[in-house]
């Protein structure tokens, strides 16, 4: 039986989750990341070094996340949260969200924890998901 | 470590997964969505029930397809291929398509199973990407 989650039970798969797949569109049409992400206050938070889908996001801010429960091809549920980029670019704000991001997910590539231990580095990118829409579906 | 797979290792990768996030691009920007597929001969084949995704690809038809295989944060592989939505339309190419794809989860809803015993059914719709580049990145 398919059923369509109401917003609050997208809401609440997406809360539950820390994996997703970022959504986003450049000039060859769409391209989809598997992201960390933390979803605080209706707003989603992630990170990232830069590349193209930060290229891809900052030219169109149009974004998505998807995320899924899959325990078989019978029994799943799904959400995606419809939404824009935004860039967080002010020192304070930055150290606030990374350390949200850390608290959520402390294990980072080598790389990314030496960013972190300077949240000013410019090389590390911490982004939100201003959330407009979220739908979901359940199968089981 | 990060490092970039070769087309082959992305290839090997999607071709030993079974579900995949397709991502497309409708009016509102990108839909990314789970999905059965079967990359057999160089293309990815699935099936679908009519909906949003459906008339996106039908409007835009490029599209990609994200596979991953994620142990934890610091081990893990991505695969995107990207490429051309083309339906499966002559009746018996529809047959030849859905027994690849039943063959490979022959688990689905009990609707589709219906729709599945006759291919010919119009709400059934079956499709293939066409594979134009294939990319991927293994951490860990």
């Amino acid at each position: 039986m398919t059923k369509l989650l109401t917003t609050t039970e997208a809401l609440e798969l997406i809360k539950a989750g820390k994996i997703g797949r970022l959504g986003c569109v450049d000039q060859d049409g769409p391209y989809v990341v598997p992201i960390n992400y933390l979803l605080d206050d209706g707003e989603i938070y992630s990170h990232a070094l830069p590349g193209k889908k930060i290229d891809a996001m900052r030219t169109d801010p149009r974004v998505c996340l998807q995320v899924d429960h899959i325990h078989d091809d019978l029994h799943w549920s799904s959400a995606i949260a419809f939404g824009r980029f935004e860039e967080i670019q002010k020192p304070e704000c930055r150290r606030v969200a990374m350390t949200k991001i850390l608290s959520s997910f402390p294990k980072m590539t080598p790389v990314e924890s030496m960013i972190v231990q300077d949240a000013a580095a410019p090389d590390s990118i911490i982004f939100k998901i201003v959330v407009e829409r979220v739908t979901g579906v359940l199968e089981g």
